[in-house]
């Protein structure tokens, strides 16, 4: 039975955590830290987990988490890296869902995160955390830096056709939708229902945090620079993320049947996405709860734009789910252990 | 391994059954049927079974049928009727989600639901499939009624204080609020996201079909005639029934402390009925997507009027989830194989 | 022209007074008053007024303030009681929309509100500001309280049943619903839209702050002491008071038809209370945006127990519409001046 | 005093029609027609409507409409275009809603509609209702096509940067969203809230019917064909279209500031379109029951894709009330009588 320890148990992250891996059959929550709440039950602030959980939120401590086999940061940026070198040093096992460790080059992080890197070194050693494309380094990883949910939605809708070089790096764009838990559970009035619901905005249009994660990914899988415009948006709902892809193609010859079975071939031995026949346009309640990503690809007019339609629930493949995914890598379990819950559908 | 017919399987319920089942560790369904759909991949209509479902749609016929354990009826009423009979005479058991066995007495049957009915010998046969007063004929029973909706939030709200006499029963009141998911899946204007977006609305005010149901269980827990006003209520949402119930104190002197450890010791042994701690306020998305009822007890301002707050998923403790207790009673598997899914929050 | 303040304009009642006065023809808005948004340009905040107002916030300022023929206080209790009496003294005439001077007994006030009352002695003076009840006093009242948004839909659905002596007033039951835009603009968790879309709960089940305003003025309706229940309910959506009401009848012999009868006859006159016809069920967006409130009678199974529903706006009827009612019967105005606007719907 | 005729009353551009016709001081709807609820009042249909209009929907009667000094066509396509043309003989004016004289050449309309034109001698006669490019012909003509709800968001957001060639025709990019008000009335599974709620979707990705639309009003823009990719999502919401507009520039000296100049000079004497700040991000709530379309500009990273943003209602500036905006221009009245209403806000 794998010991597990959270740290930051009271956002959304951390509650999807407790969520899944309570049908996990090899792994057990010891300890959920959490400074605000401490000595609360995590049953009080998510009486979902009546019945299912006694733990208590205790206060972090180095000391007590490195007795985990592993432990999950589900906090805000900048509260991993203080930790986890004596983490590691201690011989434990780190999921970082935050993004402390998902950008390779520490200047690039600072720039973006508006803070100095605690720990540069470790950004080498750190895998991202995205199986499709990782899952032998994942095996061995010591730290895994979960991506975050729009990269993953994003990035696996582009992934088969930079690869393969069927489209213009340079010419990317998504546009994607995001359910509002995405936030967090942070008390802010731009996030009241009163302010959200009945309504739809774009937000953040000059440069999200994500941009640089995704642009870094892409640019591996293509093997070249990559530019991306990327437009998030705020859906007035609580799970989701819809993320619509428009490239243009290499080679207008190359028929859509073709980019199809490349994202067949490409994800043929993957659990959790989900190539969707032709003609296909995913619901994001399609994946409510699961850990699934459903893509589906279109060709409009016959013309040289492809556009890739790409969904993902943001706290389970975009965040939860996947740290657990990655956790069964690393620790020899089946990929799917704890992920098998179907999608609540209607 | 337990082999399951489905009759009905395009609506609501029909596919929460499928939800449910595929993580149920003794049982599998075998066959689903929808004339309409006839030769449709369950996986087509809802691409959240993709990966988990090959079955496809057939038109249902009792001796196919027959070859099961059991058969779900998650059909309008009027549907089951015609069938059962001879599946019971086949041996193969019946859990019926639909009112044509609710009610024992076939003219009130008649007088709610404007038909005759096709089979009232069976009435008596039928045993109301609320696992927490029925549980042993339940067991042995080869024709089971599945509770409504409505009736499980409030019976089960009700039922300590009628039960041990804490409450008029002449002076019920139930006022209801259930997700637009109980309508079903029928093409109705009213039942349109446009129609029903950001508004609130009372309905069926003079006399609710679940009415008679309610008042004829109500009477048992009572020993005596009931009298129960029902305001059901339409929310803009999904799923959830939040049942705020109304009762007058027989005694004024006697404490909430003491109703509370009535519904404590009530529901001791029911492991889906979460009698929450004083001063509670269960909501409906604490029990999304899981077969738990919620309840708490309020006594506001020291009077007599006693609060209940119910809540159930319409879908699962409303429908699915309780057939798949009751089959599970029925053929000696733990009560909650297949049903201990946590709900998904938020 | 009536020149018109506003102190607390950041809100949601205050955006509403600006989005009303707008269509006045015979009152302007000369200042608005925000400590946290001085500078700020009203339609910085609020784009829906760009083109509409140039206004900016200014700082509360007694002196400025009583160059206004009337300013509307949109604030939280205990903001207006410290700024009244030297308004008044100015000659300035006062709408509060807060709880400060709805309540007649400064101890009652005390007890709810947890502060000691400012000035006890203007509680004589203040006129509740319900039209339908107390239009006469209005008309040359210097300060009006006006009131709560579920006091307002509670009270008008009552008061021709407690009036006529038509039902018990000791045994009142109100369950009633709200959008979440009744509780303000405030950053608080629980209102955000994780947590509260596709989800329902009662809340503050053992004691409203708007319990003793309404049986203070349902026991004038009534001639008599009255005993409600009052539970109520937050709706996932943004606007919208619905209320069911549940009262015994004194003389069963009366028929529905004479209690609708009697409905039509108080509100003969009433330019927004709507009584509707038999069998109508209102719905909370039958009346968004607007300034009406909507009442229909049932009586389930032609039993002794008399269900009202009764709908508003929480921002207008409930708030902003109702002050700005008060407003045109203080100053000699048309009583629907500004108030013409049709809900919007869908 | 206009006298005005409706057809085809029941949907929802045919309601908002009455609620926007009932401020408008010089026209009166003097007729509203619906085959199937005939002698039905329009207030019983949309009790919002109750206490505003007497009128009785009525079947449509050329010879009675043509009574009329403007009828609204507020129909699916393939009815106006049979009854226009005895309208304009009998000097009656049109304003159409539909589809039907949209399209200036009747093969692509019949290629995507799906019929035969009725009567394609009409279509050069036709005025395009885009008051913001044809206001001069508008106030002439005899037959107004007004413009789908995607187009007029899409058309005003890419205008000025086609009219001025700062952008590459050929390379647009138009994803957008839509509430699902703007698929009517009609009785559909695929818009039950069960279905849409807490969810988001592409829809009609190869091929929506406003394309050809939106591709012949760019292409007079731009005085050249244009190649646009459009890409419609629909939202969990009632009303609001929002259009994000990726474009390349085809100069990357020019500067943002400059391409905002050219919005706001090009809108300057436009009542209805409101050029946001540079970095507005305008929410379609800003706009909810009111005739504006807002549109902001932005320009990520400096690089030389440029994301215009455009909010509208679509019942109101995607139907309604651009409808009335060309009536005011075909009778001389001022452009915005009717049409000063305030978006509702929260």
């Amino acid at each position: 039975m794998l010991k597990v320890g959270i740290v930051g148990g009271t956002g959304y992250t951390g509650v999807e955590l407790l969520r899944l891996l309570a049908s996990h059959p090899q792994a057990e929550v010891a300890m959920i830290t959490s400074r605000g709440e401490e000595g609360v039950a995590v049953a009080d602030l998510y009486p979902n987990l009546r019945g299912h959980y006694d733990l208590c939120y205790t206060v972090p401590d180095v000391e007590q988490l490195s007795s985990c086999d592993v432990v999950f940061f589900a906090t805000p940026h900048n509260v991993a890296m203080q930790m986890v070198p004596d983490l590691l040093s201690a011989g434990t096992r780190v999921v970082d869902l935050s993004a402390d460790f998902r950008i390779r080059d520490a200047a690039v992080w600072s720039e973006w995160y508006h803070e100095t890197h605690a720990c540069p070194d470790l950004l080498a050693e750190a895998v991202y955390g995205l199986p499709e494309t990782n899952a032998e380094a994942i095996k061995s990883a010591k730290l895994v830096a979960c991506p975050g949910c729009y990269p993953t939605a994003i990035e696996l809708g582009f992934l088969p056709l930079l690869e393969q070089k069927m489209v213009d790096p340079k010419q990317l764009i998504a546009s994607a939708a995001s359910g509002v838990s995405g936030a967090g559970r942070q008390a802010k009035v731009d996030n009241l229902l009163a302010e959200l619901d009945g309504s739809f905005k774009a937000y953040a249009v000059n440069g999200h945090r994500h941009l640089p994660e995704i642009e870094q990914e892409l640019a591996i899988a293509a093997g070249d620079h990559v530019g991306l415009t990327f437009t998030p948006h705020l859906l007035p709902q609580v799970r989701g993320i819809h993320a619509t892809l428009f490239s243009q193609l290499t080679d207008p010859a190359v028929g859509l049947d073709e980019l199809h079975f490349a994202f067949e071939q490409r994800f043929a031995l993957a659990p959790f996405v989900d190539v969707m026949p032709l003609g296909s346009m995913p619901q994001t309640r399609s994946v409510r709860g699961s850990n699934v990503c459903r893509i589906a690809l279109h060709r409009p007019q016959n013309r040289s734009t492809i556009v890739v339609l790409s969904v993902i629930d943001n706290l389970v493949r975009g965040a939860s789910g996947q740290a657990i995914q990655c956790m069964n890598l690393m620790f020899g379990q089946p990929e799917t252990a704890g992920l098998d819950g179907i999608a609540l559908m209607p």
